[in-house]
């Protein structure tokens, strides 16, 4: 792992991603569509010299092949990453995740390469029945076209690791905290409050138990997985070994903002179709690599709206794509 | 289930499938590309008034989503099945299986078509440790694109099952033998002696272990499922409750011909890469719902060569298709 490829490295992971690999001294490629990423996360990157940026989709193989050429290690984290609106618009999942993961896969055996690593979800699981739930659970049923679509990639790079050779790393993230957070739970409630510091519509019953982890948790742990598990596929979940409700969160974020709206639920376990009521991934694999979260994710959570508050261009920016709230 | 659509219903399984809903006194449409269908096979059903057939592929939407319009249950058998050469052309099932499951789905949404079987396989079990391997195994990784496209589809239709109200079977088969067989291991073994009775290359070291089970067994197996279980999602294994070694389909292939040819191994467990030198499926699931296979994989094997032996016009069309010989 000396010359980095990083999809989707504007994005929120990926530019905490860039980062770290040019401060290890490696060579880094950035390729992004910019459809949820953002220029400015690459301000500090686009100042070293080991750094380049592609723009381009990857969907368009031709550009995509050309640019990965002389690069020996694919991180490949860009997604559409949005599963309470797969419904809405099922092909994104379709194209964004599974062909773009196809193309990825291609270009690789293009250019000679061999090791990836795939940002992937504890959606997959669907709606376990185990909690913490472990990477060798029983054959899951998916419940989102997001987790199905990365279930999809998942299996495509399995395949081509024991078709061509090719090395892989397979993480399955629960939700990611931090600076650079430009979507999920906590923009959302940050942004209604914003607009009306009186009020909070929240989807679902506020019980939904989540686990999250902060982002450069999240990187720690690939890279220390990556450096030390070299099997021909490696599977692991990364998440805070813990959970939190809603309800919690929204106290967390209100007493920081020290506001008291009025709670509106819209009711059910569920915040949407397809939404996961309890996510908790059992992490002891990447424990026993000697991985250990540095923070909590009550403290995720405050850093994550540190950020907001100083960084409402965000809100401008993304305005068109997100408009309700939830978790 | 009374308009049936068939995807792939000009292939082996799909055209006795058709025959049989044809029986049952079903409106059966079928849409099939002849990639690997024969028109042969629709014969009888074509003398049918309820039977109809689209020429069409399912990459192409427009003619697809029109062909569907008015039935009211898919079986999507339509696929690319061959394990062996996916790695020569990776997008083939990426495209035949993965994007075609995603546009029938797509098809269904736009018809209000809202029940689905699919034709998935037991390679999505990649090599399982546990047999025999039931439904629920351990989260498997694969071994196959065909596999990993396979899981795609399933994971797909789930997702739809669980966002749109769809309800859906997915059966999980083992190698299916029977009249209008056209690919596998009998077909190449009877097609190597038919050039020279006196030599036979056999992939991998002969001890491969499969299961099979006989085409009306599996149709029969399906139709059982589909009649007695209704929840939003059915999965099952398909298979016949045992298996045999390469070595021995070898004996009642070469007995029943009367030749005793000299075997030539290629070696090793695998015939070849993501070949799965263990496939014995748990059937327990559908033998409770009152399924019991009719025809052993012996006689299965006897049925196969007997229908090859008085239908060599099926040698002639696939000629190009394949070539060497294996399991």
């Amino acid at each position: 792992m000396k010359r980095c490829f990083v999809t989707g490295g504007a994005g929120f992971i990926g530019s905490h991603l860039t980062d770290r690999l040019l401060a290890c001294g490696y060579k880094v490629r950035v390729f992004d569509n910019f459809s949820t990423g953002f220029i400015e996360f690459l301000e500090d990157a686009q100042k070293n010299p080991l750094f380049s940026l592609v723009e381009g989709d990857l969907l368009d193989k031709e550009v995509l092949f050309h640019a990965m050429k002389g690069y020996d290690f694919i991180f490949h984290i860009a997604a559409n990453a949005d599963v309470r609106f797969g419904l809405q618009h099922p092909e994104k999942d379709l194209n964004q995740n599974i062909v773009a993961t196809f193309n990825i896969l291609e270009g690789m055996r293009l250019n000679g390469i061999d090791q990836i690593a795939f940002s992937s979800t504890g959606s997959v699981y669907g709606e376990p029945k185990v909690f913490p739930t472990p990477e060798e659970v029983s054959f899951p049923i998916q419940t989102s076209l997001y987790g199905a679509s990365k279930v999809a990639g998942e299996s495509l790079i399995s395949a081509y690791c024991e078709g061509f050779g090719f090395r892989g790393w397979i993480f399955r993230f629960v939700s990611v905290l931090g600076e650079r957070y430009s979507h999920g739970h906590v923009y959302d409630f940050y942004q209604q409050l914003c607009a009306n510091p009186n009020d909070l519509k929240v989807f679902g019953n506020g019980k939904q138990r989540k686990s999250y982890m902060y982002v450069q948790d999240c990187i720690d742990a690939m890279l220390l997985a990556i450096n030390k598990k070299k099997e021909k596929l490696n599977i692991f979940n990364l998440g805070f070994p813990g959970y939190i409700d809603v309800d919690f969160s929204i106290r967390c974020i209100t007493q920081q903002l020290g506001l008291n709206p009025t709670l509106h639920y819209t009711g059910g376990k569920q915040g949407w179709v397809g939404d996961n009521p309890f996510i908790f991934l059992d992490v002891s694999q990447i424990e026993k690599l000697g991985w250990k979260p540095k923070v909590t994710i009550e403290e995720g959570v405050k850093k994550t709206l540190d950020w907001l508050q100083k960084n409402l261009w965000i809100y401008e920016k993304r305005k068109s794509l997100f408009t309700a709230s939830g978790i």
